[in-house]
């Protein structure tokens, strides 16, 4: 198979690409890769994928932009905006505009997270992201055209991410490899409409 | 108590009204009553709580603006944006807004869908939309000031809504006496963070 993972170079696509790597033929792409792509853009998107041409699944393990942390008191609808444009309508575009380049029964793989399931401090705004993309993957899931398949990973915070762990107090942590395993799943497996939750143990 | 019902015409707020208005004061309102609300428009929610004072519970029973309802593969970036605004931000503005305005101890109750779980057809956007709400709820509810609860009521296709019954298919219905009972418990009871799945039976 040729998989193409958006968002190669950060920690989630990389354990999308070790898992997957040694027996698929991956093509890592992100902003600063060649070829590149911004998904917050649909024309760099398109232009990815006429680069890129027909691949047996998509994996997007990268967020756009950033997610605003600040109390819910002080989220401003701004805030809600950046976080919905960000991560979901980005991961949103790179599956409508990517269908037509995914083979037959191919795949499409996103990325969530925690939040949508568990609070963290100040986290309103990337729960609304994560919950958006979530109940978005159950429904697509059906409607999706010659059997391709969409699953999430909706991972908590990954060992050696360390920037994160204050952020996520008491937090299980879960490896690279229980991720790149998830990513697995839903590339190679059969299933569809799943939220892969990996709390960590 | 005084518990302000936006959206108060429809059948979920009169559900709320119902199983609400024997032993509280209710201050219902929507679009077209006295004082009038469009919760798309900052400034009119705004308005609307310098009206109406301080309460002890706010309910949000309406979807402001429309929900797309249309292929996966036909949805663009600004159905979503639609879905979005219309139902997401317009109930986390009356959140933010309205906070100021309601008493120590008192609550705020959203209402979702049974989308956000379960699919229906041509209902990506509906169901990114519910499952927002939901993720925002489980992460507000720990950080509302003095006491306030945030809960969300999240109901399958209410008895008598027939122009949805087609859009269901199979899908139980409720009654609006059930739904006025998961308002009830948001706004009588003591939790917080809850997402009333109402499945029907």
């Amino acid at each position: 198979m040729t998989v193409l993972i958006i968002g190669a170079g950060g920690q989630i696509g990389s354990a999308a690409e070790v898992a997957l790597g040694s027996h698929h033929e991956i093509v890592g792409v992100g902003r600063n890769t060649n070829p590149a792509v911004d998904t917050t853009d649909s024309d760099s998107i398109r232009a990815l994928f006429e680069t890129v041409g027909q691949v047996d699944a998509v994996v997007v393990a990268t967020a756009a932009g950033t997610l605003p942390f600040r109390p819910v008191t002080e989220l401003t609808a701004d805030d809600y905006r950046e976080a919905f444009e960000g991560k979901v309508l980005s991961q949103l575009d790179v599956v409508r505009i990517g269908v037509a380049f995914v083979k037959d029964g191919g795949s499409f793989t996103l990325t969530s997270g925690i939040t949508a399931r568990e609070p963290v401090p100040h986290g309103a705004a990337a729960a609304l992201a994560n919950g958006a993309l979530e109940s978005f993957v159950i429904s697509a899931a059906t409607e999706l055209p010659r059997g391709i398949r969409i699953n999430i990973v909706s991972p908590t915070v990954l060992e050696g991410s360390e920037e994160f762990y204050d952020a996520f107090p008491g937090f299980n942590h879960i490896s690279p490899a229980a991720v790149g395993r998830a990513f697995l799943k839903s590339v190679d497996g059969v299933q569809t409409g799943q939220i892969y939750a990996l709390d960590g143990i």
